[in-house]
């Protein structure tokens, strides 16, 4: 089914619960999302191909708007895809939208920015329901620390002491690019870094060019302990020129971490659905 | 700990999600919601006792306010017991409140009247961290005519038609008492029975003075055959006349449905926390 000599390349964007994954990377032997997402395709295609992500999420990390990209030749229209997908795939893993690309679009080389959320439920009681999507920290904060300290991570810096130090993570402490590939070490832009103060819940957003491996939960761990008061707001400053793990706070748990969108220059799609 | 011969009563109102539980009532070898709540008061107090809920939910239906009674020796204040509580149970169980009842107060038999909600996500994609907790059913339903046949619902009926016929439930079919125990059979009053139609959800919600077993779930599965066009709106008043399971619609599935609230005639807590 379908000629290998006319592979047509896919944009996939992606919407999961992660609560019941090993992340998005496939493993053998484990439930992932790669591993989830290849199965279906080559149960409806009957290709074997493995989906590149725009990077790899954690275990127990969600996604609102995660990209993979994937190339198979048979010729099936973008819509019956999505819907193929969506009935193969469990309820926790949907296809929201499945779009012709050009030969050259990569979900992980040709992705210019993304952004994450991390959410935290304040109230005294944690609904059920939101248990497996939110951190509930019902301790008092500091908002106004915890903002001050926020905007000061924006711009371009060196980002070691927010990156993951785990030896088997070593050759690839980033989440979106093989390290020292690009050249770029653990230096990253970040284009906004901020709180949002909702109903119950204090959520973090920050958008940045690329993020290494628990980047976005050592951040928020190390911003929760200035808005309890263990440093000041500025500190967040000498954390970063310490290019120290051991400087920052501890690492906020995957649960209430959300990868929201990942942005692209060359984002025309031949055909939508 | 604690004086036999002074045991308080308690009344606490509890929010969970039913998902990974095998649904209310202890069972040998298999993750219950009393049974962990057994558990846990018995981690904190040292006393074995059975909770006594306000009815069974059934495997993967969730409550935002079942009701249980339980008698305790240890002279806890009501605070501390709540406190102590959601320190223990998992996250997916919540007390909601804890207070000091009358010795009479028993959750089942003092129980007046109870709610439930049956939610159903009509969008082409359900997210995924809602698919715990909705039926997904992206069909065109003539929802007017689900309307009608819910208020035909409404007043004292025999729901015969729509209590489950599983032998090994066949001596106590109902959920809230011992079938034939209290007199009444199948007979149940209905006080409220409507449809509200919310952006991308139609939630059904109904109130009575006891429910059979997977009686709401089968006048849902009922009325959305109706909202299907297999059968007029006014053929749920021949149904009902049928007495028949068979005669009715199929079960919705328990991830849609919450009971919502358990009224009591005397709801005066001697002590609120």
């Amino acid at each position: 089914m379908g000629d290998p000599q006319h592979r047509q390349n896919w944009k996939l964007t992606l919407a999961y619960d992660g609560t019941d994954f090993f992340g998005w990377q496939v493993q053998p032997g484990l439930r992932t999302i790669q591993g989830e997402l290849a199965a279906a395709v080559e149960r409806i295609t009957r290709e074997r191909v493995l989906p590149q992500g725009s990077g790899r999420t954690d275990a127990g990390v969600h996604a609102l708007g995660q990209v993979a990209s994937l190339e198979i030749a048979a010729p099936i229209p973008p819509c019956n895809l999505r819907r193929a997908l969506n009935r193969t795939l469990p309820a926790s893993i949907r296809v929201l939208s499945c779009d012709h690309a050009a030969a050259k679009f990569h979900a992980r080389h040709s992705a210019r920015a993304k952004t994450y959320e991390y959410r935290i439920f304040r109230g005294d009681i944690c609904p059920p329901l939101l248990a497996r999507y939110v951190h509930a920290l019902p301790r008092s904060l500091d908002i106004e620390a915890m903002r001050s300290a926020a905007v000061r991570l924006e711009g371009e810096h060196d980002f070691t002491s927010f990156a993951a130090t785990d030896p088997d993570r070593a050759a690839r402490s980033s989440t979106d690019s093989a390290e020292g590939a690009d050249g770029r070490g653990n230096r990253r832009i970040v284009y906004e870094s901020l709180w949002s103060d909702e109903p119950d819940q204090l959520i973090f957003r920050i958008k940045g060019n690329g993020f290494l491996h628990h980047m976005v939960r050592n951040l928020v761990g190390t911003l929760l302990e200035i808005g309890q008061g263990r440093w000041a707001e500025t500190a967040i400053v000498e954390i970063l020129k310490a290019h120290s793990r051991r400087a920052a706070g501890p690492t906020a748990p995957a649960r209430g971490l959300y990868l929201v969108n990942v942005d692209y220059e060359l984002d025309i799609p031949a055909q939508v659905c």
